[in-house]
């Protein structure tokens, strides 16, 4: 793995050791991606078309978890109809950037299943499935709501996009570069693992930047918020890989904000096509006899939920840190809460004040902001007991002096803040609040960004 | 009334109409006002200290909503442990800008009480009253959180404050300015009405422009979400005046955001000191016979519940519309919802959005944002029906064609939306989104302002 970008529109320098790069082993066997220039997006040669297809003869377990918007896109209901009348198998999905189609009524809908259906002609036909049990192709779309999709320069370029499918590591990095909208760098991550007697790969793209917000519902169905994908060479059932994905999502992309609006397209992919080879025989070229599908509540299954979960983390983290206009990258750790989901609460609401994340971009010391908006959090009266919360903050492993810097302890101020000490650790990019409820042992960890001008510059002139 | 500012800290000239002059009668009887700089904010001159006393022989009702933050503000404690001893009654009030003298520990409690206490000894003992029977004086602060007064300027100042107030139009404006943080403008609103057979008057001060959230719980005890208060002669009885203030700040204060951000400091007060005279005898020397106070129910009662809720509108509206940062005013209007919370939980979802705001502020007419903003309102699921949703962009009064421009008509996207005309009408200060439900004909009005630059500015480096 490397740090270097190979693309042609570079990140900018900050941004950069973001963009890992990986060798073709590092991805999981049996798939193929690839992706064009459809014209969506108005910059020239920007990749805005994208297709991931599985080459295992047995169809694909697939998974994901869906906007709770009632505005649900075009692409988002295909998606959801496709995976309930397939129970749970996929070929593969198509994902557009430049134009959400959502919002777009019955021709929007038209759009999506037409995207569906194209890809899936041009793909050929699983000989192990009946004609008319072929697994159908997914539809993730991102951009501009409100706007139809140019579905001519679509259907066009589509037979360019299958014709050149690959496994190569570029082909890898284009996939992740056709999600991006107002994204910074391509999010592209891939890691090997032991399942049982297998080594098993995975590979997740996500995408990401604005209209970010965390899921405030109950867990089940998690809805995301962005758009991404996780594809391994494991076999799992498609029960178990919604249940493993429900896990991380509520652990990782429902754990992030960046300016608390659910968007109508949000969408995380899982697929698994089981084309993993034996531990003793794990060359590329080998595919090994047929893994078995793991079910839920094996051994197997607590390995790939947890692996699955740090992938899901790591994806989720790279939109914080590349939310629109960021220059920061904040955790929100709150511990020692009544449970879970109260510490959840409380950091949530901590890392969605567009106060504190203002301050943070000004790199000012204002912690009466962070505990403003810890008094605020949404709970029952008394959840919170003023005069057992501390708030710290911690340095980044960057900073030369390593000692957490105490602001408020058991509701009392510190009588004498190091302000010089303060504004050396608001310097750093990565930033860490520790908030202590001082009402029991459970811990929740949110991360976000900062709230800056560019936001502001991105956001006002999105569409033009 | 005249639009002139006869302030030396000059409003922006945009704003300059909004700051309105009244005439000595226009004032409620038995008042007097009075502010100072005592070096609390940096800037020299600026007044950030203000006293209102009532001169009536009897002890003013007094009424208050307070802020839900956990972490409330000493003066927020100590003006509602006043009005919980007293039943409601006060002598008047004393406000700091500058300093919140929030999440300040028990020193922070000490200060609020010197300096209810000190107003309260410098100002002459009520005759009718005996001395250990004496209202307090409430207490109001606002300015950065965490830090302590300055509570030697402050007593120090006092004095000066007390031995000079005065009920003249200019008094009043002082007032209003001691209440400034990141205001642009001061703000203050007198009107007169008939209650029965008395000529009655109200005058309001209000203040804030960030930290200003609605209110998402339940309506009694309602919190506000700003520093306020109104004075009238009427006499009311302090139960009735809490309840009519209930009413209007749930509509009105409760209805508007800048933000999102609920502040710890959040008071709003209503006093009533029953100064006013009769009508056959309203010249301002005459006090008139003592006015027997309203209660709830009685016909008085209603007249006075609608001209509080006017002038908690007008107040309210004033907030959102200097808003730290503001260039625009909005006005989100739900029709057709099946009841009121849901029509107003739709509109603060929409006035909520950071991508409505900055879309707002770019004149860009994004309305997909707001169409998601209607979906990820959070309501059980069903409430609303996308498919007869319809979204209009309502021109405001100084556009030429004053033709609604229909956006969306039953969750299907209008086939040719006249571009050049949306960008005519959001080139407008004050802008209007209409979304109609179709699911019933209750109503609500939610205001805010967009989300700009400057908003970034102004609160990235509000400590420095």
């Amino acid at each position: 793995m490397s740090a270097a970008a190979t693309s042609s529109n570079k990140p900018p320098p900050s941004k950069d050791h973001h963009v890992h790069t990986y060798s073709g082993d590092a991805f999981p066997l049996g798939y193929v991606v690839g992706a064009v220039h459809a014209g969506i997006k108005k910059k020239a040669g920007a990749l805005d078309l994208g297709v991931l297809a599985s080459t295992a003869d047995r169809p694909c377990a697939a998974a994901a978890c869906l906007t709770r918007n009632v505005f649900k896109a075009a692409p988002v209901t295909v998606t959801a109809e496709l995976l309930n009348t397939s129970g749970g198998r996929a070929r593969g999905f198509v994902v557009n950037a430049g134009c959400a189609n959502a919002v777009t009524g019955k021709k929007g809908l038209e759009d999506a299943w037409t995207m569906s259906k194209t890809v899936s002609s041009l793909l050929p036909p699983l000989a192990s499935t009946s004609a008319s049990e072929q697994p159908g192709t997914l539809v993730m779309s991102t951009g501009v709501i409100g706007q139809h999709l140019p579905i001519k320069n679509i259907t066009s370029a589509l037979p360019d996009v299958t014709s050149h499918l690959s496994s190569s590591p570029n082909a890898w990095m284009n996939l992740a570069k056709a999600f991006m909208t107002t994204d910074t760098f391509p999010k592209l991550r891939a890691r090997t693992f032991k399942l049982g007697d297998r080594v098993v790969r995975m590979a997740g793209i996500d995408k990401g930047a604005g209209m970010i917000a965390p899921n405030m519902g109950p867990p089940q169905p998690p809805h995301a918020t962005l758009l991404g994908v996780v594809a391994t060479d494991a076999a799992v059932a498609p029960s178990a890989l919604q249940s493993a994905l429900n896990y991380a999502v509520d652990r990782s992309f429902n754990s992030i904000t960046v300016d608390g609006d659910m968007s109508t397209n949000d969408t995380i992919l899982c697929l698994a096509n089981g084309a993993a080879g034996k531990v003793e025989d794990e060359g590329r070229e080998s595919a090994g006899a047929a893994m078995e599908e793991i079910q839920e509540g094996s051994a197997e299954f607590g390995v790939f939920k947890e692996e699955l979960r740090e992938m899901a983390e790591e994806l989720a983290k790279l939109v914080a840190r590349d939310g629109e206009g960021a220059t920061k990258f904040v955790t929100i750790r709150v511990k020692n809460g009544p449970s879970y989901e109260v510490a959840s609460a409380v950091a949530k609401s901590v890392a969605s004040s567009s106060l504190v994340k203002t301050a943070m971009y000004g790199e000012d010391a204002n912690w009466g902001r962070i505990l403003c908006a810890v008094g605020y959090t949404p709970l029952p009266e008394g959840t919170i007991d003023p005069t057992k919360v501390s708030v710290t903050f911690m340095p980044s492993a960057s900073c030369a002096d390593s000692t957490p810097l105490k602001l408020l302890t058991n509701g009392e101020p510190e009588p004498n803040i190091d302000e010089d000490r303060a504004s050396v650790i608001l310097q750093e990019e990565d930033l860490e609040v520790l908030v202590d409820l001082g009402a029991g042992s459970e811990e929740a960890r949110v991360w976000t960004c900062d709230f800056s001008h560019d936001y502001v510059t991105i956001n006002g002139s999105y569409r033009s």
